[in-house]
């Protein structure tokens, strides 16, 4: 093979648009511990850059002032691994904003793949991105925070990922844990 | 085989004795997305029941009162899902209070599995954990909360379960995270 054997994985977290638990769009507020928890396993997976992506001016603030802290300010001195994770985090707009950004960091339209709880008849499976994800091209893999991500973003998406599904039929995973279990799945070693 | 099938699983998160980032034994605050995250993970892989372990007498009436809200108060009507994965929870003393539980529970010791972020000489593989989960026999899985359990309850459980390494060098993935890969890794179908 001519293309690297090195993932080349981003992955964004949808604060908008998104869905309530009645169905309709919303734009969520940023949750603390999602930022560092996905960027804690982002960096133990060697993601190339984890994307929070908010329209909102205050929660894009926010989000600013937590990165700042852990990467500037006390919290890197209190904790320097943390810092080493939250130094993945990117802010971004939407999610259009987000794929501009790869394509020019890597000169390629990267591939996107939404994920669900819900399952559907041409999910991708797990093997199968795995083995796609080494073939070099840039992806990027879209959380939804709240419950999960619009419609229109799964529709626009170049593949939808198969949920996950454990012994039991409850599949209402924390996304902090979701993304954990993914990230496994695709990009452990041996 | 005359043995069940169904992994017999417990899991317990411990709040002492944890040791903090100096190698110092100490007893952890609960943080309430620990509950939340690791039951609704523990819902979704079927474990028997999610021990949250604390010695400190206000610590326990925390959980009390967060189990309560999402079980019987606002919450469980707000989100009943969240009921379901709360209700797996189980208030314990100690380590040595939650194994005598659960030989009351099923009449059998159950064997203990230490889990931790540092490898071992003699870890147990993910593979061999996932097959003997299949002769019936109750486990408990523990996790530490805070920079990990202490070196006396790993010596004590009779396996000590291999970390997860991803593809880079940084080990330090949130307990939510790593008991939701852990669970997949181990109780996943497929």
């Amino acid at each position: 093979m001519k293309e690297s054997q090195q993932p080349n994985l981003y992955i964004a977290l949808i604060h908008h648009p998104v869905i309530d638990k009645n169905g309709k769009t919303i734009a969520s507020a940023i949750t603390n511990l999602d930022l560092h928890d996905i960027a804690r396993t982002a960096k133990t997976f060697a993601v190339k850059y984890f994307y929070v992506v908010t329209p909102l001016k205050d929660q894009k603030v926010l989000v600013e002032r937590i990165i700042s802290h852990w990467i500037e300010g006390a919290g890197s001195r209190y904790n320097p691994r943390r810092r080493e994770a939250l130094e993945l985090i990117r802010i971004s707009e939407n999610i259009e904003q987000t794929i501009d950004e790869i394509r020019n960091q890597t000169g390629r339209q990267p591939k996107t793949v939404a994920t669900s709880a819900k399952p559907s008849y041409d999910d991708i499976s797990y093997p199968k991105l795995r083995k796609q994800l080494k073939n070099g091209i840039p992806h990027l893999l879209i959380f939804g925070t709240a419950w999960g991500l619009s419609d229109e973003i799964i529709a626009k998406a170049d593949h939808r990922l198969a949920p996950i599904i454990g012994p039991s039929k409850y599949n209402h995973l924390s996304v902090r844990c979701a993304a954990a279990i993914i990230l496994d799945r695709l990009l452990s070693q041996g």
